[in-house]
């Protein structure tokens, strides 16, 4: 059975979505960010990068959500997450998925853990005062060029909407005016409206 | 045919050199990044991020150096670039492009991009301080818990060698010691020994 190893608030929230949307024999184990559980050794022995998520399976351990995703994807293909017989459709859900890694969350970051990449205290308010327009730029690319409707590639529901989900949680915290993303709050919305995202959350908080 | 738009120096060199790998019929064109070439409303038009690499298909335009490799490698099986019919060895593959994109290619980013995420110069200074010690702690876990021999993932050659030879030509500029990460050099010596490597990066500096 795979395990996923998530904490909350985290983008971890993006794998566990795609596992109950892949009808996935799948258990939950919680990492308490606030108690640095990611940083004890059982943990750092599953997962040394100290991360969430974590994903365990018969063959072994998956980090990083775009890779978790596509791998659940590509173990469920009656469930239909992601266009697994067109390399080229394929490869556009991939790259909203890496952007979302590396551009997105990475701007994200900066508000909360400006540490990684700066000691100076000042250094590390500068990053947290330009968060906002670095988050508010991407979606800005995300809304004008990329977000089709009713999902983010048209019809067709994929592993890129729980992840986009899950970062759009942290929109208002981003200090970022929803007001200037009517797609992306439309798509928040609907996300959060269905049943399997409603069950997540709820497990996830209790 | 294929089209990539590169820029020297940049991580479309990756992308550059699967296309060889793969045995591809593809063209390449140049984007100044000292010209600014990137920002101009020409290539705006075929990659809004204003960003290399962009490859240019029969069916649209790709971004994002994971999603442009695993393309490759779906695109051209015959060339065996990556696990594609094992699930779970190609989310290894994609889970270390991950990593690469999203945490080594960022941390790298702060010695020289610092602008996109703070504008004080003494913050952006205080990045620059910091990055050889973020990306020396990525090459740790790289060299410590994720390489293989003689490729990263063991015999096979993936679409993750000419990612990862990409970020090491990097190295020295980073600040990080290369006599900590002899794995890591050794690969990027075999990699530099390649016909198709030496062909795509005379190619680039032509």
């Amino acid at each position: 059975m795979i395990k996923l190893f998530y904490a909350s608030g985290t983008c971890s929230l993006a794998s566990h979505i795609a596992l109950e949307d892949a009808g996935a024999d799948y258990s939950i184990t919680r990492i308490s960010f606030a108690n640095d559980e990611q940083r004890k050794p059982e943990y750092l022995a599953i997962n040394p990068k100290g991360r969430a998520p974590a994903l365990v399976t018969d063959k072994g351990v998956l980090t990083e959500t775009p890779a978790i995703l596509a791998f659940i994807a590509q173990s469920f293909p009656q469930a239909r997450l992601a266009p697994l017989d067109d390399p080229f459709r394929f490869a556009e859900v991939q790259a909203f998925n890496s952007y979302l890694c590396s551009t997105l969350h990475v701007a994200h970051a900066h508000r909360m853990r400006g540490n990684r990449w700066a000691d100076d205290p000042a250094a590390i308010a500068a990053m947290q005062r330009k968060a906002p327009e670095s988050v508010t730029s991407c979606y800005q690319l995300i809304e004008g060029n990329i977000l089709k409707q009713p999902w983010v590639m048209g019809e067709m529901y994929t592993i890129c909407y729980p992840y986009l989900f899950t970062m759009a949680q942290w929109l208002e915290q981003d200090g970022v005016d929803p007001a200037r993303f009517p797609k992306v709050m439309d798509h928040r919305r609907r996300m959060s409206e269905r049943p399997a995202v409603q069950k997540v959350i709820a497990e996830e908080l209790a």
